[in-house]
């Protein structure tokens, strides 16, 4: 008992103190409001799966050094989940025949990298995961960019507070063939358009060199502008087109921030044609806010049935830091409305009786019935954020008649009983 | 991509597939309710932990056989967390100046046990926590049975259904040194009374004998009833004065379902005098439902301030066990109200309008845009669990009038989109 543990949490992961809390649950009710506005369930699972789920798709030096994996004593590998999509991928085919299609499924999961921690990454995070499952069309991939945009709004974010940045992997495709580009160097150049941003423009082009040699000028003119990319291909492109209609779609539908954008790439390697991002235009803190995509092939890796697939993953950090820069976080309040407090030992009960009663007319009422004085009840009221303060005496329960507190307001006002309930 | 993989989740853990969620969401969500209703608000925290907070109260062997524990490649050994307590521990201490008291929390965290799973133990579940810290006084234990009681009525059940069982670890104490049993035979005693309903009384007896000898009838005795240990410590014994003026306070309080029960033990050595367990009174599933106590010492694993605490868990999968073999598990429905579903592939984007209008009205609406037949698309409604259904084609939107379907009562009627807010 002499040497003391550290109160720290473990490295990387938070506490979530009452406060914090608070802003947690605004977050997630919020996500939780809008994606059942259009139509998507909840649906969960345990953070711990098999390991082999990430090992197929995305390969043994992910799940080595990115992950939490470890052997259980059944022998098993396990791995505390890095993302969401394969384990919905995973659900939706151990289903499939008992569910309806078009399956509009939402989670709040909590994710875990491993990682060294820095602003905007943590070891582990909560990400709101939004796909739909089942549509072929592009109203699939309308409907999920609508709900992201409005998940920003309903935030209260304005639509010049962030793009919504668009592109099709199979463009990209596209233009690879155009240019002859070997399939090995196609992912090494998305990896380099993926790191873009991060990089000088002197650096980029150096880069693309190494591997496009005399090529490199068309490849980065083709890149330089949605306008040079379409010249280039030409508009009868398929893919192009079914961008285009995508994108004439948004706009209709009221989108004015929109931007089909060659450089996006997103990290999943099984984005299978469009992928999309919210992006910041902060201009001290541009930067991804979330984003996602179609992924028409994940549910192979359980079953020969295909499964076409649209969804995004928005984190609760970055989330967090964008609506703090924007001033957008809620300001704190207890759920509990009111501290009824004791003026002596010997009224303990009737204090315990009134709150009880209190209690079944919908008020959240917390007690102190310590030998403390009521000065110190109310600065402990005040720390714990709760708005009402009453000292309860024989004579106010008698008479029917309280000093109601309003800490915020520092106000004082005489009710009743049932006055009390209104008030409060 | 040969080889499929299993969509079975990893071992002893659950899939939550939108019925299943829904259930959970209802049992968090009453449980939510009630707390604040009490005047606890929401902490939360990883369940990633430094193994070092379950070893100096648990014990190694605890640590090592029972809870997931894997040295991490800083070379920290974590555990996900088998208990929430500690981490409530650990979090007071670490705030102790800024926090108010009485501090009234609660959370639903996941706990993870390496077992192997059974009914009604899973090695993942879920469990609601309620903690007040800094009250000494009965007052605590009155106000953490009282939110208990509170809970179950709240999900239905009535007072017949459970029993709240009261004993006091200091009155244990009290018997243990009035028969001058040693401190090593007094932990092996109270794991066998622990286990007592487990084993039959002649058993029970031969393994009390090997600790007691001839003093056993006397054990025995004493443990038959509360009337009998009242005889055998005196009715003067303050341990048994305070257990009996929190039995006089929960009666008065309107508790009538309290029994003193001296063969109540709960499974922590943390525990310091009250302890309390709900207990299920069905014939056919006698069995402890959940429960807890009170534990004055935990803080000082990480200083030497003493805070005061009284809580209990009350798990998921038992608790729905109890709310199933009761009937008292609410029927399903989606959150999700209605589909509008197109007519022809011509019609989608009128379809989407209408959908994103009627969302800003409030309503959860899915859209079906498929080239499926109307039919099917019924069909698909039916299997997800959403109650209205409209086919709309350009007529519907030019003269507004919809044919709203009620799936559920196979009844059709015809609605402006104004009334169909309303009825949905």
């Amino acid at each position: 008992m002499n040497k003391k543990i550290d109160t720290a949490p473990y490295k990387g992961v938070r506490d979530f103190y009452p406060k914090a809390m608070h802003l947690e649950k605004y977050l997630f009710s919020t996500m939780r409001t809008v994606a059942e506005r259009f139509g998507y369930v909840e649906y969960s699972a345990s953070p711990l799966e098999p390991a082999e789920l990430y090992r197929a798709k995305s390969g043994e030096e992910i799940v080595n050094d990115q992950t939490y994996t470890f052997i259980d004593r059944g022998d098993r590998e396990v791995t505390l989940r890095p993302e969401m999509t394969p384990t919905v991928a995973r659900m939706v085919a151990g289903q499939k025949r008992e569910l309806g299609f078009p399956l509009r499924w939402y989670s709040i999961p909590n994710l875990f990298r491993y990682e060294n921690p820095q602003r905007g990454r943590l070891r582990e995070h909560y990400q709101l995961n939004v796909d739909i499952f089942g549509v072929q069309g592009l109203e699939a991939e309308y409907e999920i960019i609508s709900l992201a945009s409005n998940l920003m709004t309903e935030f209260g974010a304005t639509p010049t507070d962030f793009s919504i940045l668009v592109n099709s992997r199979k463009v990209m495709n596209d233009l690879f063939q155009n240019l002859e580009v070997s399939s090995g160097n196609q992912h090494t150049l998305s990896k380099l358009i993926d790191k873009k941003a991060k990089v000088d423009s002197a650096n980029f082009k150096a880069s693309i060199e190494k591997v496009l040699g005399e090529k490199t000028e068309c490849f980065i003119e083709a890149l330089s502008s949605s306008k040079s990319l379409i010249d280039l291909l030409g508009p009868e492109n398929e893919n192009i087109k079914n961008l285009m209609n995508l994108l004439a779609m948004l706009s209709r539908g009221g989108l004015s921030n929109v931007v089909f954008s060659p450089t996006l790439m997103r990290g999943f390697d099984y984005y299978t044609e469009i992928v999309f991002e919210i992006f910041d235009t902060n201009p001290d803190n541009k930067r991804s806010l979330f984003g996602g995509g179609r992924y028409d092939n994940l549910t192979e890796l359980f079953s020969s049935d295909m499964v076409p697939a649209v969804g995004f993953g928005m984190g609760d950090v970055t989330l967090a830091d964008f609506l703090e820069s924007h001033g957008l976080i809620p300001e704190y309040s207890s759920e509990v409305r009111l501290t009824l407090a004791s003026v002596s030992e010997e009224n303990m009960e009737s204090v315990l009786a009134l709150a009880q009663e209190l209690r079944t007319s919908g008020v959240n009422v917390a007690t102190d019935t310590s030998n403390r004085s009521v000065g110190d009840k109310i600065k402990n009221t005040l720390k714990l954020g709760i708005p009402f303060f009453v000292a309860v005496g024989e004579d106010e329960i008698t008479n029917n008649i309280f000093k109601l507190k309003n800490l915020a307001l520092s106000e004082e006002r005489t009710v009743t009983k049932e006055e009390l309930v209104k008030f409060v």
